[in-house]
């Protein structure tokens, strides 16, 4: 029988049984083991692997300022009440001109950051954002496998960011703010896509009511109703949700799922306000979740992607730092520059090398 | 012989011939069809790869509300003065929440957009922002290709995308304001690396001189001087610049290279101030960069970039797209949900296809 996981080493396993104690160290070690893909993190990972699976992820992203930390820590304390225990993992793009406002946030959040009940990671870009959505997931699976309950997921919304992360989370929560200003632009871009609830925040300031209108009259012709049919159900809801064209042939086959309707509440975090609805939509997502088949389908998603990373991952550790490759490649880079050889020629000569050392390095 | 490129098909034949003849037509279907990856674009790259090398990149970055746009079309404008043609590839970063800004900036650009000698481009992020960089990079070479004779590659410098775009461009200059506040903050977060030159804008604001100073000091303190020692010279200098160690080394065997010290420029783009500076600025970092060695260097990376992205994305392509690899993940889906296998014993199993795959499919 193929060998299914690679065995730990001595010191990976003391760090498992300590993991496996719950000692707070051990978790902070086996979480920077496997973001920053340090040596064993392969075996952590696979070793914890069959404990994953329990908790709950949920996804916070909009616009800087939208107040999503202050919202990030009100749901923390909500569930802290409730006796839950909760892990964030906050997305921080490294960027000058975001520090400031990242740096204010995450202060706030020290009201949270000595409850042995939390723990909270931020993570830098190092590289591209692919590299951090996957580290996102992985550190995600080990406050799963220490045993959190809830594990929120909070990104910086710019960019393809907020889009990779959300496919990580099985709940995603889009925060807005009345001074989103173009609101109904702001939600042509994908936004839409990956809302499962949306709040906007600061809810106490003027123009908070117009732009729950525009978000809901968007999410009502999403789903192919007129634009006098505001959503009645927010929650579960028989509609024509996400693509009208296959909900209506859904229909003439007499097939007609249950959909969720993405709900708009109002909160005004740095209050307090609008925090225990915001709970009460969330476990109605999840229950929506599993009794539709989206959380089968969801986690499958999130395990193919990690399946295919792990071995491009692998491959391109293997071949590309291959010695003989990069000495060819040195070698025919006079030639590229003087136009004489094209990078695609070079390509399929490349591909032969890799097809040789994946055949020759194959376990 | 192996062949070395792709022979284009009848319509690429057709659209060089065009694009020979210099039609605009011509060169905006080739930059379609290049930034989308649309069949025959490694013919089209392959084709036009002899033509590339002739331009001069210049990255513009820096963050939102810092006047970019207005100081790529000042720049633009000086350079038509000039009887140069110029080429802007706008990096659009697709997120609904600088969405307006942006709006704002490309119609500032009109002034410039009906200007036969310029061909501007906004390349909107689609999936991840390392996809964006390469598009980025392979835009320019059609442009440079086509004859222009600068090519200016604008990004919103928020997270790791100008540091991408960074190294397609020969000149870096990044963009701050008197606003940027933490301007040192600004300054630690990588573009002290990219930056070739500094430019503050809208300098007629209070705190101009502050962030100038700011910038200075950093630049001053990078470079292994005391704080009494401001840099003397804005341009080529002998100096400890970048790694002090390393020139230390340098120095004490008796090497002593030419260096760079950037320059931190006044502007008032909305006016036209400080631009003629600027292009001044341009053009001896450029000689600095032929006298140095560094374009060849930084060309020489460029291409070392595409070459194995060009093979990365035909692998994966051939790979993940295998309709029995496809199957054989959808097989071991459910056993990794349950535990019993994980995603990196399946990674050892994946890799053995792609051999085989690459092995079958090699040219």
């Amino acid at each position: 029988m193929t060998r299914i996981a690679p065995s730990p080493s001595p010191s990976i396993a003391r760090l498992l049984a300590d993991f496996d104690a719950r000692r707070p160290a051990a978790l902070a070690r086996a979480v920077s083991i496997v973001e920053n893909q340090r040596d064993g993190f392969d075996a952590l990972l696979a070793s914890l692997h069959p404990r994953i699976g329990r908790a709950r992820r949920i996804g916070i992203t909009g616009p800087p300022g939208a107040g999503k930390s202050t919202l990030t820590t009100q749901l923390t304390l909500a569930y802290r009440e409730a006796g839950l225990t909760v892990g964030i993992v906050a997305v921080d793009p490294t960027s000058p001109f975001t520090g400031g406002a990242l740096l204010g946030d995450r202060i706030r959040m020290e009201s949270v950051a000595l409850d042995p009940g939390v723990f909270i990671r931020s993570l830098a870009t190092r590289g591209s954002l692919g590299g951090l959505s996957s580290s996102t997931r992985v550190v995600a699976d080990v406050l799963d496998a220490f045993g959190f309950d809830r594990i929120l997921l909070e990104t910086v919304g710019v960019g393809q960011s907020e889009l990779d992360i959300a496919r990580s989370a099985e709940s995603t929560l889009v925060v807005l703010v009345p001074e989103s200003g173009d609101s109904i632009q702001a939600l042509k871009a994908g936004l839409m896509e990956i809302g499962d609830l949306f709040a906007v925040n600061k809810a106490d300031r003027p123009g908070a009511d117009r732009v729950r209108n525009d978000i809901e009259l968007m999410l009502g012709m999403r789903a192919g109703r007129g634009l006098q049919d505001a959503p009645a159900h927010h929650g579960v809801d028989l509609g024509r949700i996400g693509n009208p064209a296959r909900a209506a042939r859904e229909a003439a086959r007499g097939e007609q799922e249950e959909r969720w309707v993405p709900p708009v509440l109002r909160t005004v975090a740095a209050k307090g306000e609008g925090i225990a609805e915001l709970v009460d939509a969330l476990d109605r997502h999840f229950r929506y979740l599993g009794t539709s088949g989206e959380l089968t389908r969801r986690r499958r998603a999130r395990w193919r992607e990690q399946i295919i990373e792990v071995a491009e991952q692998r491959l391109r550790r293997r071949v590309w730092q291959d010695a003989g490759v990069q000495a060819f490649i040195d070698s025919v880079l006079p030639a590229v520059e003087d136009g004489s050889r094209t990078p695609f020629g070079i390509a399929d000569e490349l591909l032969r090398r890799a097809a040789d050392i994946l055949t020759r390095t194959a376990t």
